[in-house]
């Protein structure tokens, strides 16, 4: 039996008070009430997480991106063959990526973990620190993973979000790379919603109508040979996800556990952070959306975990590119209500 | 006879052929095409001001805040009192701001100019160069401006953008900063688009019923009073604009012939905006519009001057918050086409 919700420990809440505080702050800031919109209620939402009124500008924030190959790649699903999930890896560790280029502009820092390349080696000890597997099983067809795999992959994320967090990260960002993974990701948020493949199955990287037949199909199989376990995320992630999709799943359960905000990103990020609510129920309160992707399970997934994105500018690239184009509109959150002047402040008879 | 098209020397186009670059190099970096979705768009929009790809990213991004006081306060349009615009002015003066704040996490510098607050002198020497006049006139009665103010200040507008452009600005953001400035600009708008009051005025700074019905009123009796001029922008300004926003329609018109982006900011600036583009045809392609703020006619003059916001965060504050909560996104833009790696580069055989 595969362990079920009681693998994490209770989340806690993020801080009423501190909450509290914000909203009566925010009120005597130099402006009229409300006017800095959803700024307000990010500010408010950092300060819970942070549980202090001011709250702290994000001093480390930590982008880590989950890579992983999956079988259901040599079904014609994607736009790009597998060999790209390792030369990805290779760009991002040379910083050629948009993940690399946006974090700096972000003020986040990047860390690549290898959970299930198809290489025959990771790209060095430190990326590969994590790997559980060489590619995930093909989901139309096969298990993902063992049984033994699933909760190694698991603990592996939850062992990153420890080590990030000890090492003093205040923002976490989970990004994903992998060929083929919104196959994967599309069929987990399907099952966890109850969808039709064909409401839900999106272009991924670009694929052609052929393509997107081909992977709608994949979906149904997968969905199929899952029908009996959709109650089950551990189960759900051994059938039809994969290793990096359930090491993201541990990453922002873990998160929330150790009480540290999170930006999700598209729709893979949000198909393993649905998993981890289920996992650990409650742990959404710590995290916000940072945008809408193209994808038409991403949306469907923020509905279900009653989130409203941040940006909505039409990206599809992963990685946790989508996150951190949020990530200055929630640092000019914190800033407005940790720095602003009050109306007593400034002397100003206002509100 | 006042000064009309031609007033400005022809806008220049953004450069065609480094758009044309910068969208060839787009689909050579290492995502699939289109992927960045509206950043690849924004992206090829800075390259084609700046007239070179790769773009480089803003070294010298400036917003310049327009404080004016109106006589139509006295009406009862607003929910703070006139005094406020000079106490915000110092307010700015002093770091205190939304604007401060808000420019700090952009990397962009604030300037303020007192064009028309209602005090006995400016705030300084420097804030008060370019002051047109002491409030402007009430519109629901009388003209903002006789015919030789709002010249001047359009003048004064023009002065501040060379001077900006002149000390290597690379990006202009205008702000507003005046109680009672919505009326105006809604005025305008509604001048400009041929709209009826009671579907284009909004609630400001938050006003209630009665008061939307006073600035309802005010908005009526100006547009009866400009009836036969709403073609002519100058006139527009001068019966029922104001100095504060003829000053931003002269900011805004030079910028384009200066060859300057520019990301616009709420209802107030995107007024002067449409001035702007009816003086100086054209000059909205040097324009992009940071964000839609929650007044009515915000949405009416985004249309008409055919922009889509960057970020849509229920922001209503003015001062340029807006514009400066996108500023990161257009950053993003250009980091992403200046510095990704192309698939040559990384070694891939994508795309």
């Amino acid at each position: 039996m595969t362990p079920q919700v009681g693998y994490f420990p209770d989340v806690p809440a993020p801080d009423t008070e501190a909450a509290a505080a914000a909203r009566s702050r925010q009120a005597v800031l130099t402006k009229p009430a409300g006017a800095l919109g959803r700024l307000e209620d990010l500010s408010i939402w950092v300060t819970a997480c942070q549980g202090h009124c001011p709250p702290t500008q994000f001093q480390r924030a930590r982008v880590v991106v989950f890579a992983g190959d999956h079988g259901v790649a040599a079904s014609g699903v994607s736009a790009y063959p597998a060999e790209v999930t390792a030369a990805m890896v290779a760009n991002f560790a040379s910083g050629g990526a948009a993940v690399n280029v946006l974090a700096e502009v972000a003020g986040a820092g990047v860390r690549v973990a290898d959970i299930a390349v198809d290489s025959e080696e990771p790209l060095s000890t430190a990326i590969g620190a994590h790997r559980i597997r060489r590619s995930s099983g093909n989901i139309a067809i096969e298990d993902a993973l063992t049984p033994d795999e699933v909760v190694a992959a698991i603990d592996a994320g939850r062992a990153i979000a420890d080590d990030e967090v000890d090492s003093g990260a205040d923002l976490l960002i989970a990004g994903d790379m992998g060929i083929g993974n919104t196959t994967p990701a599309t069929t987990l948020i399907a099952a966890m919603t109850d969808s039709e493949p064909v409401a839900v199955v999106g272009r991924g990287t670009g694929i052609d109508d052929a393509g997107w037949s081909r992977k709608t199909g994949a979906v149904r199989d997968a969905l199929y040979r899952a029908r009996r376990i959709t109650a089950d995320p551990i189960a759900l992630l051994r059938m039809c996800g994969g290793a990096d999709l359930a090491a993201m799943t541990g990453f922002l359960a873990q998160a929330a556990v150790r009480r540290t905000p999170v930006l999700l990103d598209g729709v893979v990020v949000t198909a393993a952070a649905m998993a981890a609510d289920n996992l650990a129920p409650g742990a959404r309160l710590w995290w916000r959306a940072g945008h809408r992707s193209t994808e038409p399970a991403h949306s469907l997934a923020l509905s279900h975990l009653d989130l409203e994105p941040i940006v909505e500018l039409d990206m599809r690239l992963g990685e946790g590119s989508g996150a951190l184009v949020a990530l200055p509109v929630l640092r000019a959150a914190v800033a407005t209500l940790a720095s602003m002047a009050t109306f007593e402040e400034a002397g100003i008879s206002g509100s």
